[in-house]
């Protein structure tokens, strides 16, 4: 069975965006491979340096997140990166075989310093994450991983890597770990914006309760051109039918559909149809909502699913650390 | 008992100059101060990374050298950088709180990507490898460390590290490490340049043989003006007087200052000084090469030294990283 490996960075918890980029793919995953889910709680500093309290607390959220969504932690191995310390010193190893131009010219590193307008104000931590990352996937010889399209370029940097110590030692110790994409995947947020996040305050969260949930999308963003429900308005880059595009089951489609023609000859209002999109919303977080109260009820599990997934892949990684250094004729 | 701590990096054996701008330092250091002494095996990776191999090679060598000259493996703890995974988690953690910048500002840094020429190609583990130093100077909280002018910027860099963790932690973790300055300490190489190294090839190693000190000793710069014996010379700058006047006994002083004054009138020649430089050369070695004699009949010894020593900063290391970890809330 090929391993899977996957993960969250712990700087919040996670959203329906989260869920159709990368949960939904997961859960159907986790039967077909060997999955391992990391929490990236070193990497949540270079967001969370001034506050690294907060990390521990994403850490658990993030980790109910994965299980209330249906990942069964039977088949999946999840972890935290800071309990496996030989991650850092493959790192270490790894950052003396990339140049430091090759990771200055990583093109998801320039757009996130110039999405959140860094400037030149980020740490050498936020240079090194990508390597940190490579490490993440290597240190149990991930093959497959699933990632974003804003992943790729760091996959392609774990690859090079893998490549160039594979040749210094003449070996195949590492695998070419190849990208699986899910399907689109990235969702609108519920103010219109393309970009989602904490920060924008325009998510719906997994754990949202239905009050919360029908507050978000009563206040949710539909055609700025539409004054009166008799106004005809336009469904395209509509969050509300997107929304129901993404999340309705089947037997509602019908009903989507007739919205939508209504919908765009003023023929029902705002509210009608975002009291329909709340009901579709809080049907499909049901589930959710109650897996996770499941969880939450026993902290004693938590911490041993991430106990024993920590236990398990540290033998992994300082399996693979000594062969990388056997072959390397570190070993002493 | 305060903690030093100092190492070396194993890229080569250690020479004369090393004796002279570090180990007397630590011979003197040694029961004064709790010492360990690290062999920084991946840093060593910046200048070896395609032939890793001989770092292990290295490695045995510098750790020979050290005893050789009579550091105390019971009371000196001796550890190998890579033995200790924590030292790289320390590392990715400090990275987070370095910025990219102040990396790059680094003056040693600067001058070592002048001075060897690497304009911009060097590894990402070149720019990190001050980050690493602290964390081997901070895992087991060193509060003094011996080093020469070109350490103390990454000595700067660990003191600032220190303190923003303090403040950041509200507590008092971390020391903030001295720097502890030898007698001079840097010895010009045997064919006048100021700078001494391998690639120089203008070393004595404190491992030569009689034989290779008397070939060394007898091709060495001295005063390129003066032609025969009967020319006056010049004493000052004259490596074979620096050599002299920095490794000869108490007892062969007023010898010297005989030479040097023969020498100055064009009264002695060349060979002559050498001559009696090598006496003073192989008498000055002749101790250290039967204590080196003796470790090397024993490799269990020498490897138990190290495994001891591992063993010991390993639990260290691990206390500090927990330490620091549940001060900082990422303790999960």
């Amino acid at each position: 069975m090929k391993r899977v490996l996957t993960g969250d960075t712990p700087t919040g918890k996670l959203h329906l965006g989260h869920y159709v980029g990368t949960l939904e793919n997961r859960i159907k995953l986790q039967n077909e491979y060997e999955m391992f889910i990391l929490f990236a709680d070193t990497h949540a500093l270079t967001t969370l340096s001034s506050t690294p309290k907060m990390i521990a607390e994403y850490t658990k959220e993030v980790l109910l997140d994965n299980l209330s969504v249906g990942l069964d932690p039977k088949s999946v191995t999840f972890f935290v990166e800071s309990a496996i310390p030989e991650i850092y010193e493959l790192a270490a190893i790894f950052s003396m075989y990339v140049s430091h131009n090759r990771a200055l010219r990583n093109p998801t590193i320039k757009d996130e310093i110039k999405s959140k307008g860094l400037g030149d104000q980020y740490s050498l931590g936020f240079i090194n994450y990508p390597i940190f990352q490579a490490a993440d996937i290597l240190c149990v010889k991930g093959q497959v991983v699933p990632v974003g399209r804003d992943q790729e370029a760091h996959l392609e940097q774990t690859r090079e890597i893998a490549r160039e110590l594979n040749k210094l030692t003449n070996s195949d110790i590492f695998p070419e770990p190849q990208a699986l994409a899910g399907r689109v995947g990235k969702l609108i947020g519920t103010d219109g914006n393309p970009k989602m996040g904490k920060s924008l305050n325009n998510t719906i969260y997994l754990s949202d309760s239905k009050d919360e949930v029908e507050k978000r999308v009563m206040n949710m963003y539909t055609d700025p051109k539409r004054i009166h429900p008799s106004d005809p308005g336009t469904v395209e880059g509509n969050p509300v039918f997107i929304y129901l595009d993404t999340f309705a089951a089947e037997k509602d489609k019908r009903q989507i559909e007739e919205y939508k023609n209504k919908y765009k000859k003023g023929e029902v209002g705002d509210v009608e149809v975002k009291k329909f999109l709340t009901g579709i919303l809080n049907e499909f977080l049901e589930p959710i909502r109650q897996r996770r109260a499941e969880y939450e009820k026993k902290p004693d599990l938590l911490q041993s699913i991430l106990d024993k997934g920590n236990v398990r892949v540290r033998e992994d990684a300082a399996r693979t650390l000594n062969e990388l250094k056997q072959k390397m004729g570190l070993d002493l």
